[in-house]
């Protein structure tokens, strides 16, 4: 494809689909939830974890006192829960309440996790860097919580049971679909094959 | 959903689908690409951006000696072409040749730019932290390269134009699908007007 260049890189963000999150945090005995696509995978073992949260969010100010988030994988079904708890701060609304939110205990953390989630986990703040208009909070993922029926004996997720949700920036969500598997040491040995007879 | 909870965290990286992207680096005269599913965007202005990828990579050791990456977004019938880059490394096999890949050079880094891509972002380190197996590499965006075809007038990925392509662990690729558009703004008025009454 003959791409378009350009050194200014708005609108950069909507290049691909992410993972809706929902994040939950608690301190001072106040709690909140926001949506988060911002959100990685840093390392397996030990595992860490991080999500990019502007310094304006009440979650981040949850997140600087308590040193804690917990990190919320929702279904489809939870789509319209995601755009909710996107539209509205939590130092005007107590989502929970108003969104009528079910929560169980964090089993590390005290952020609450939702049950409505398919898997969660529990963080600790590792590391804090500001970048730009967001802050990247890295942390070690001290628990998680999953559904087993959402998983197959493998540790994969179950498509057939759980669709989830991505975010494709402006208010538009997608689910996965179309999952194939492809054995990456048959395809690479037949093209390395194919590759020494040209 | 009631949940296992676990201290231990293994595997926790299979609960979600996320981005199969593709990072080209380029240093000492020697280019590589490598699949990349743990990848974030940090900051929007100015724009950051992050790939967390092990020191047992040999992108991992251009990208140190070159301080630059770029990140690529391909089309779902590229999908093949990603399980290929994931099975072999870079310091055994030229990949670009073996694969028969075509690049465009990157406007602000030397490492390449994939043709097959509907999006790439340029980026140049501005920050590296260690942790556990992998590193995180956290970059400013220094140019995006995009297909005008892939993406809609207002700068959204066109899904009936460009199916992307995620990974769900374990060799398992899934596309995009069911793409809503949920007026967050009505949702939220329509949920606070029911609590208010309850």
């Amino acid at each position: 494809m003959t791409k378009i260049v350009q050194p200014s890189v708005d609108p950069f963000y909507f290049h691909y689909p992410s993972g809706a999150t929902l994040v939950t945090s608690h301190a001072g005995g106040r709690s909140n939830l926001m949506a988060v696509a911002w959100h990685v995978a840093i390392s397996r073992v030990p595992p860490y974890y991080a999500v990019s949260i502007s310094s304006k969010r009440f979650t981040h100010e949850l997140i600087v006192e308590s040193g804690e988030f917990t990190v919320n994988f929702v279904p489809w079904e939870e789509r319209e829960l995601v755009a909710k708890v996107a539209a509205c701060s939590g130092r005007d609304v107590d989502k929970f309440a108003a969104f009528q939110i079910e929560t169980e205990a964090g089993s590390q953390v005290k952020a609450p996790v939702l049950k409505a989630a398919f898997a969660a986990y529990e963080c600790r703040v590792a590391g804090h860097y500001p970048y730009g208009d967001h802050d990247l909070f890295v942390a070690e993922v001290v628990a998680v919580q999953w559904e087993r029926s959402a998983f197959t004996d493998d540790g994969r997720l179950d498509l057939e049971s759980v669709s989830p949700v991505s975010y494709m920036g402006e208010d538009r969500y997608v689910t996965a679909a179309q999952e194939v598997y492809l054995d990456r040491g048959a395809l690479v040995g037949e093209a390395l094959e194919i590759a020494r007879r040209r």
